[in-house]
C-alpha cells in the first residue's frame, strides 16, 4: 500500500527536469507537498554564501536538440532530459563533426545509455547521446541548439520540523537535483516524505524530527549556512540519515559516518544486520551524498549514508537506465521499513536495571514455564538474557547485539517486565 | 588415586535420592563430610525470603510406581529414584490410559533413557519413563500411586570457608539437587571436596576459599541472601567457579562471566589454553547453572561456569544414562588439575619489575649459557621475555599469555629472579 | 649509485676480524668516518661498569692454526677469521684427536660452512670448522695454536649527532662485532653511515639525529650507561631502530618495540606496508639485537629492529655462507630507500585541520575537476578523503592508514591546501 503510494510519486515526478535549481525542483517539492502539506519551501538567492561555497545563479531551460545536415532532430532534449549536460549555456549554430563530438558525452561500457552529466561550477554546453548515436554520426556539419539561460534567481530547498517530547532531533536528508532518474534521485525523497507522513501520524514522538529536502552538496550546504540551522543541528541532532537510492530490490546499504562509531552507526548496523545479514557496509571512503557535508570536519553530524544498491555502486547509475523499471514498491518498501525500524529502535532505546538481585522468579509472575525439561526453557531465553544484561549499562541495541535478538523482539519484553516492576529505566 | 577417591565418592553419593531440599540432600552433605569434617551444613526454613524467591517446602517421597490392569508394577521408583517428577504431589488412583499418558514424560530421541523432570513451583505429579515404556502401554486403567509429602521443613546448604593470609576469596561453588546422575551432578561436589582437602593440606594460602554446596538456583540464592554472606562476598571475592559436570573424558568447557573481562576469565582461559587448546569457550549465553545468579546485575561476583561436557551439550545430559559409566577417576581428575591450576596461578600471581637498566647480565649469575652459537638461546628464552616484560605492569597470568609459556612454568623463573635480585614483586 | 657505494663499503671492511673490542673495530669505524668524518670515535676502559654488565679485556689475536701429525696446516685463521671462536685464549699444544674434536664447532645441517662462535664470558679457546673437514680428521694427534690475548683495553664506540630544528631526536644504532660476515653484520654499518651522509646533505631538518655504531649488546649498554646519553636519549627520542641484516634482497622485516605501539612502530607498519605488503612483522618476542636493550624495562625506548631478511631467519646466518654474494647493492638501496620513507613521514608528519566548514569546494581554486561525470573523480580521491580526516586529530601516518595512501604522497596534498589556506597545522 504505501510502497504503491511511493511507486507512483516517483512516477509522477519522473518527467519534471531537475537541476540544483529551478522549476524542476520547485515542481518536485510542489509533489511532496501533496503528501505532507507541512513541508515549507525557501528559497535562497544566488550569489548567497553558502561557507566556503556560493549558491550558484539559476539554470532555466526550454528546449535543445542537434539536427543533422538534412535538419532531422536526431537529439531531442524533450524526448530525455539527461540529452542536455547539466546547467549549459545557451547555444545555436552549425558545428563540423569534430566539434561536435567534442561536446558529446557518451557510457562507452552502455551503448544503449544516455550518461548523466553536469557542469554547474563551469560555464559551457554540451549533449549526452547514447553510445550508439555517436556512432551513427557521419554529416559534415549539424546544428546544435539550447535554449537555456543562467540568471540571478534563487535556490529552493523544503524544510519540514516533527516536534517530539525532547528537542533532540533525528535528521532525515535527502535530495532532488537529477533529472529523469528513478533510484538516484527520487526514490530518497518518495520514501522520506512517507516516512514523514508515517511519523505525524503517530500520537506522540519522543524525539524530535527534522527533513530536509535539498539539491544535493550546494544544497546541503546552503541548508545548514542559513539561520541557526547548523548551530541548532550541532546542539540536537543525536543521528540522521541521508537517503539516496532506496528503491530498487538487489541489497541494502549503509555508509558509516567519519569514524563509524555513532549511535547512527550503531542503530543501522544492529537493525541491517538482523534483516539482511549481507547487506554492504561502506566504510567512510566510500561516501558520495550529502552524508559529505554532514560528516565534514567542523561540522560533525552523525549521519549516516542509507541506500539499497548504493550510489556508484549498481551498473544503471547516473544513465538513463536508473528508470521506473529499475526501482519497485517493494524496493521502496524495504527501504521505508528499515528506516522504521531504526526510528523505532532509537524512540525506544533507554538504559534499563533490574530491581531485584539474583534472577528474579519469573514463574510466580507468570512469566516463565513451571516445569522444568530439558528443552523447554528456549522460549524464555531471550527474557532471561534481557534480565541479565539489564543492569545500567547497556541500552537496547547494546542488548540486542550481545543477545542477538532485534531491538523490536525485545522492546515489547521490557515493557512487560517494568510493568510487573521487575526493572526500571535508569536512562 | 585421588582419581580413584573422588570416583568412588560419586558412586556412594549417586542412590540418594536427592532434590532441592530433603534427606537426600542431606546424606549427600553427610558424605562430603567424611571427606572433609569441617564442611558446616545449615537448614533455612521453609518459607524464608531468598531475594526475589521463597525456600519452597520440603519435599519427601517414599514410594511410587504404576501398575497395570494386572497388577504389575511396570514403573517402580524403587528402580530408580528419576521414575518420579521432582517434588511430585501424592496420587493414588485407577487413571485411564489417557489421563496416564498425560502425566508421562519421555525423552523421545532416547527411547531407552528414562528423562529427569522437575517441577519444583508449581505443584502437579508425574511419572517419567523410556520412550520403549511409553509405546508399551495398551491397557485400559492403571493404578498410579506416589506416597510423597510437600511440608514446611527446610533447605540444607553446606558452606566451608579456608583461611588465607589474605581476606581476598576465592569461591568454589557446586550444587547437589539431581538424583541418581553422574556428571551432572555428583563429580561437581566430588572434586570441589577434594580441592578443599588439598588447600587444607598446604602449610598456607595467600587466598580464602570459599566453598558453597547447595541446591540449584534456590540454593545459591538462599546461601547469598544470609546473613552477611552477600556483603562479604561483594567485597572479598576475586575469582570463582561454578563447577557442573566436570566427570567426563570428552572435552574442557568454560562459561564466561557476563562480560568476559574478570580475573577468573582470564585465569581460566589462560590455563585451559595450554592444557587444552581445543576447549569450548561459551559466552555467557549459554551460562544455565549458579553463575545464572552469581553473575546477576546488582551481584556482580567474578564468576565463570567449568565444566568437562557441559550440561545441556551432552547427549546423556538430564536422563538416567547419565549414569556412573558416563564418568571416570581420569575424567574427575582433569578436572581437578585444571582447578588446581587456575588456583595455583591466582596464588602465584604477582607483578614484578626488574631492578637493573637493560638486560642483566644472566652468564655471570650462572643463569645463561656461557657460549653463543646459532640456536644454544632457545633454553633461556623464557627466562628473557619473562624479564622484558616484567616491567611492573604486568601479572604472571598476563606474561604467561604474552610469552606464551604457562604460568606454572614462568613461577619456578620467578622465584629464581627474586632470589638473585634482579627483579622485585611490585604488586 | 648510493647502491653501488655501500656494497663497495661493505666489500672494503668484510676483511677485518672484528670482536666486540680490538683493532677490527677500530678499522671498521676509520672506514665509515671516511665516508661521514663527522663521526665521533671512543674508548671505554676494561673493567668499566654498564649497568648490570662490565665492560671486558680487549681480545687481540694474531693467528691460529691446526697442524696434523705430518705438520700440514688442516686449518688456519688466515685464509677465514671465523675458524676461531671469538675471544679464544692462547694455547699451544699437541692434543689428541678426542679432545680436538671437544673443541670444534660445527654446522652439521651446511657441511660446507664455518659456523660463528664466540665466548665472550667465559674464558675457554676453540675452533670452528666446517662440518666436512671436522669429518675428515683421522691422525691420532694434532697441534693446536692460538697466539691471542686478553688484556685490559677498551671498548670502541662510534657516535654521530646531527642536529635538527628540534631536540627530539631519531635514534639509529647499528653494531659491528662480527668477523667477516655481510649481512650479518656490515649491511647496517654501511646503510647507517649513508643515511647520515644523506642527512647531513639536507638543508635542514626537523629533527636531531643520533646514529650509534656499537658492538651488539655490551656496546649499546656501555654507550647508554656513559655519562647523561641515557638521560637524553630518554628526553629527547621519539623514534629509532636498529639496523641489522638489510643487505640481502629477499624480504623485509621489523621487530615491533615491547608493546608494539610507539610511533616507529607506526610509521615502519605504514611504510613497508606500502611499499612490500608482505613484509614479515616479528613481535617483540622475536628480538635478538639491540632492540633488546633500547626496550628492556626501565630504558623504555621506542626502537623497533629492521632488516631484509632477519637474523636468525635466513640459512646462511652465522656462517662464512654469510659473504659478499649474499648482499647485494639493490638489497641495500632498498632498505636505504625504507629507512628514508620513515625517516621523511616523520619529517612531515603533521596533524592538520580544515578552516572551512563543509567541504571546500576545490573546483574554484582550480583543485577539482570542472565537469562532474561517472568516474571522474578519482583522480582527487585521495585529496577529498585527506581533507575529511583533515579534523586536528590525525596525524599524517593516521591518515594514511585510513585512507590508503602513503604519507609521501599526502604530504604534496597537505602542502598545496595549506598554501591554499584550505587547512592550517595544528600540532
Amino acid at each position: 500500500m504505501v510502497g504503491q503510494e511511493m511507486y507512483a510519486l516517483c512516477g509522477k515526478m519522473f518527467p519534471y527536469c531537475r537541476s540544483i535549481t529551478g522549476d524542476g525542483v520547485r515542481a518536485t517539492l510542489k509533489a511532496l507537498q501533496e503528501v505532507v502539506p507541512e513541508i515549507t519551501v525557501h528559497e535562497v538567492s544566488s550569489g548567497t554564501k553558502a561557507f566556503d561555497w556560493t549558491v550558484p545563479k539559476e539554470w532555466r531551460i526550454r528546449d535543445a536538440w542537434i539536427k543533422n545536415s538534412s535538419g532531422d532532430k536526431i537529439v531531442d532534449f524533450k524526448k530525455h532530459n539527461l540529452h542536455v549536460v547539466g546547467y549549459s549555456t545557451p547555444v545555436d549554430k552549425i558545428v563540423s563533426l569534430d566539434e561536435l563530438k567534442s561536446i558529446l558525452y557518451t557510457q562507452p561500457d552502455q551503448p544503449d545509455a544516455i550518461p548523466y552529466v553536469t557542469s554547474y561550477y563551469k560555464e559551457r554546453y554540451g549533449f549526452c547521446v547514447t553510445q550508439k548515436q555517436f556512432d551513427a554520426l557521419t554529416d559534415d556539419n549539424y546544428h546544435i541548439y539550447i535554449d537555456s539561460e543562467l540568471f540571478d534567481g534563487s535556490l529552493t530547498y523544503g524544510e519540514l520540523i516533527i516536534p517530539g517530547e525532547s528537542e533532540q532531533e533525528i535528521l532525515i536528508s535527502t535530495y532532488f537535483c537529477h533529472p529523469s532518474m528513478a533510484n538516484n534521485e527520487l526514490s530518497g525523497p518518495a520514501v522520506s516524505v512517507y516516512l514523514a507522513k508515517w511519523l505525524m501520524s503517530l500520537p506522540k514522538r519522543r524525539y524530535t524530527y527534522r527533513f530536509v529536502y535539498v539539491p544535493e552538496t550546494i544544497g546541503s550546504l546552503t541548508y545548514m549556512s542559513q539561520g541557526d540551522h547548523l548551530a541548532k543541528m550541532k546542539e540536537n541532532v543525536i543521528a540522521g540519515w541521508n537517503l539516496s537510492c532506496v528503491g530498487d530490490d538487489r541489497t541494502y546499504s549503509m555508509v558509516a559516518t567519519r569514524y563509524g562509531n555513532t549511535l547512527t552507526d550503531k542503530v543501522t548496523e544492529n537493525v541491517l544486520g538482523f534483516i539482511y545479514p549481507d547487506y554492504k557496509h561502506y566504510s567512510f571512503l566510500k561516501r558520495g551524498s550529502d552524508e559529505r557535508q554532514y560528516n565534514a570536519p567542523g561540522i560533525d553530524l552523525p549521519v549516516c549514508g542509507f541506500s539499497r544498491s548504493k550510489y556508484g555502486e549498481y551498473p544503471e547509475y547516473h544513465t538513463s537506465k536508473d528508470d521506473m523499471g529499475l526501482i519497485s514498491p517493494s524496493g521502496l518498501m524495504g527501504a521505508y521499513k528499515v528506516m522504521q525500524d531504526c526510528i523505532n529502535a532509537l524512540e525506544y532505546n533507554r538504559k534499563y536495571k533490574v530491581v531485584c538481585l539474583g534472577e528474579p522468579q519469573l514463574g510466580k509472575r507468570g512469566l516463565y514455564p513451571t516445569i522444568s525439561q530439558k528443552g523447554s526453557y528456549d522460549e524464555v531465553t531471550a527474557m532471561v538474557d534481557f534480565i541479565a544484561y539489564a543492569d545500567g549499562k547497556n541500552d537496547l541495541i547494546d542488548i540486542s547485539n550481545i543477545i542477538g535478538v532485534p531491538v523490536k523482539n525485545i522492546w515489547p519484553i521490557a515493557e512487560k517486565l517494568v510493568k510487573a516492576e521487575l526493572i526500571k529505566v535508569v536512562d
